[in-house]
């Protein structure tokens, strides 16, 4: 463990509320945290995680379970967004029959947002919903972690299949993050960016000033930016769990990146890759439509170029597979198009009644991705 | 629609409260009944069903809910068990994007509880949630579609993967139940039968007399015994929404029964066949622990046998893979055998640390049968 001290927030929604522990180490102590939590020791606890996460940090996690007297299991998934489907959401279950998992034992999430929603559904679903932890190990974790959203995929549309289900507690051990490849770096630093954009300007110009840190991994500027990002995640949440309203402007740039990631065949893009020409194209959107107050195009794209993130969408992208992506998206509802837009940096509104055809040239115009 | 005045019953859940409404003809009045409960008309319905339902009372439905002005799109599964997998979730999925279900959607179940369960599923996971509405058409669902209890099948367990997730309202139309096969007649029955012996002496023993006039689907007793049926379950569920503790009771010889099934692989035994042979087996269960006020395994086996169910196990079902499947029984928690026992008829305790091999026992002696 490291000198820096670790800090906690806290996601409050009544009875279901739990902290989120950040800081160097945390893993070590992943046994003393769930006995705190009083996850029940008499029966036993399946860790989730994936293959390339697996050799890393898996055995720190089972070792401190079982030190603190835990029965701990294992179930180790493929890397990567393919694996976020229904058939590995059976593998995990099959796993959970085999270890003798019960009503009152507990499925931890050790990896990035893919097993956490993956991991997260299977603990919603399984025997109709027991204990959950995420233990976040990539940047874009900060925010999929928190908020109890969980899901696997369907072949045509994302998250498409799930739940709302909370864990017991987020422990994030920011030292894991030092294995993470630069692109996963940049993909997660797309979601922090978003936090400073829809709700915190002084945020947003503070990630472009620290640009550079951050992707340095520079521990005391990922901390802050991680707390940060973490807290506006926590408190949308705390105000609006199940998205009857609020919770929707957590999905700048979503509208655009998840049809972007469906038509891409989940894998060319990744999902920080995919949302952040997503949140380009938003921008563009706002300005077209007057909505902005402000030009919020300009420093959009400038921030997240900063951050290694494409700002264009690449040219073979097919126009009207995208359009029809978009329309199988949740956030497509009574037949109009709904979409997050920046007001200003560090603010949103939510448009209903979009025409499509204005959407198709916003889409079209990524494709050139000028700068202005 | 015949004179039979149609019966109301309301499963109390606070803001979450639902009508059962069961009579005669009710399906062709689905569209009004859809309106009156606010079922939004902007988003298309879809009503999934089975290959053997669809052929009867699809077109009902669907016509009922267009001449109300709703778009109506339906989806038809394989007939049986074997339906409830994970597979077969995904596939009602791509129905629902390739019909444009929103947020503001419906799903409906048109069938038995192999239907419910499945269709329910869909309903709770599909984008986190949507609206879901119950219209049961063999006598087993009388149980099955009140309650909110939703799920799939694994090739290792029963209901091991699903959700509570309590539908806007149910409507029976006990004029579909006039082309079940005699067998699924019976196999309803048992959770008829079931619902007198865990809290409803008086009408357990009016089963017992009407057993012949129920066999042959008497308009009359048959609504009778649904709504008792019906409001026992409404009870209970009220009570105990989640199986904190209460719920559990409805479970009176599921632990074996779901076991047999497992074993059975889905399809030689019914699910009413199953817990008819397992509600015996507690009966057994409670004599031999001496839990039982009175004799309860004689008037048991006495009542079933007179609703043509089975109350001995057939010899070839292997007793070790029996036992291994109540282990992964969602009953079986923190290591202990948790079962439902009759104290006496129409009453029933919930019993935990039971040794497995007086289960066993009981087990080997159900291939007896013997009548005491
Ligand atoms: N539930 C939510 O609220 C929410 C919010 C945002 C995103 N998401 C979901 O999150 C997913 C993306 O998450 P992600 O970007 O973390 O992807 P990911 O989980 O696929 O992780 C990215 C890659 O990094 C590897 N990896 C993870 N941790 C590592 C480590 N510490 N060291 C080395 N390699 C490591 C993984 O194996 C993978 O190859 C998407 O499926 C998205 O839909 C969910
Ligand atoms: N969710 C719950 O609370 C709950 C409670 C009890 C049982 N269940 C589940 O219910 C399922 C069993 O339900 P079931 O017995 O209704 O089985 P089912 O849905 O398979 O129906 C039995 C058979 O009858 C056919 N059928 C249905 N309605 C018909 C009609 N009106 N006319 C002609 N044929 C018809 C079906 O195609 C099927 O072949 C099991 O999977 C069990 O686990 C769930
Ligand atoms: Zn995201
Ligand atoms: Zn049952």
């Amino acid at each position: 463990m490291s000198g820096n001290p670790s800090r906690e927030l806290v996601v409050e929604l009544g009875e279901r509320s739990y902290p989120i522990y950040i800081g160097e180490g945390l893993l070590a102590g992943f046994g003393r945290t769930a006995e705190k939590h009083g996850l029940p020791k008499k029966s036993p606890i399946l860790v989730v995680t994936d293959e390339k996460i697996a050799p890393l940090y898996l055995e720190r996690v089972v070792a401190s379970l079982r030190e603190a007297g835990y029965e701990a299991a294992s179930h180790v998934i493929e890397s990567g967004e393919q694996a976020k489907r229904l058939e590995v959401l059976g593998d995990v279950v099959t796993t959970a029959l085999e270890t003798g998992l019960d009503r009152d034992s507990t499925i931890v999430a050790l990896g990035g947002g893919v097993v956490g929603d993956l991991a997260g559904f299977a603990a919603a679903s399984y025997m109709r919903g027991v204990r959950f932890v995420q233990a976040p190990t990539t940047i874009l974790a900060h925010d999929s972690s928190v908020g109890g959203k969980v899901a696997v995929n369907h072949p045509l549309a994302k998250n498409i299949i799930g739940a709302f289900h909370q864990p017991e507690f987020v422990l994030y051990d920011t030292e894991t993050l030092r294995s993470l490849p630069a692109r996963e770096v940049r993909s997660g630093l797309a979601e922090v960016a978003k936090h400073g954009l829809i709700k915190d300007r002084a945020f947003a110009l503070w990630c472009d000033e620290n640009a550079e840190k951050l992707l340095a991994l520079d521990p005391e500027a990922l901390a802050y930016a991680l707390y940060v990002g973490c807290g506006v995640k926590a408190r949308v949440v705390s105000q609006d769990e199940r998205e009857g309203g609020l919770r929707a402007i957590l999905n700048l740039g979503h509208t655009i990146g998840h049809a972007l990631e469906a038509v891409a065949g989940y894998g060319e893009l990744t999902h920080g890759e995919a949302i952040s020409i997503g949140m380009c194209g938003s921008a563009r959107l706002a300005e077209k439509l007057g909505v902005a107050k402000e030009p919020v195009y300009g420093p959009t794209r400038k921030l997240l170029a900063k951050l290694g993130l494409p700002v264009a969408l690449p040219a073979h992208f097919d126009t009207d597979a995208i359009m029809e992506a978009m329309m199988h998206d949740k956030k497509f509802r009574g037949g109009q198009m709904v979409f997050v837009l920046p007001q200003e940096i560090g603010a949103v509104d939510i448009a209903k009644g979009i025409a499509s055809t204005l959407v198709r040239d916003v889409v079209e115009s990524l494709k050139q991705g000028e700068s202005e």
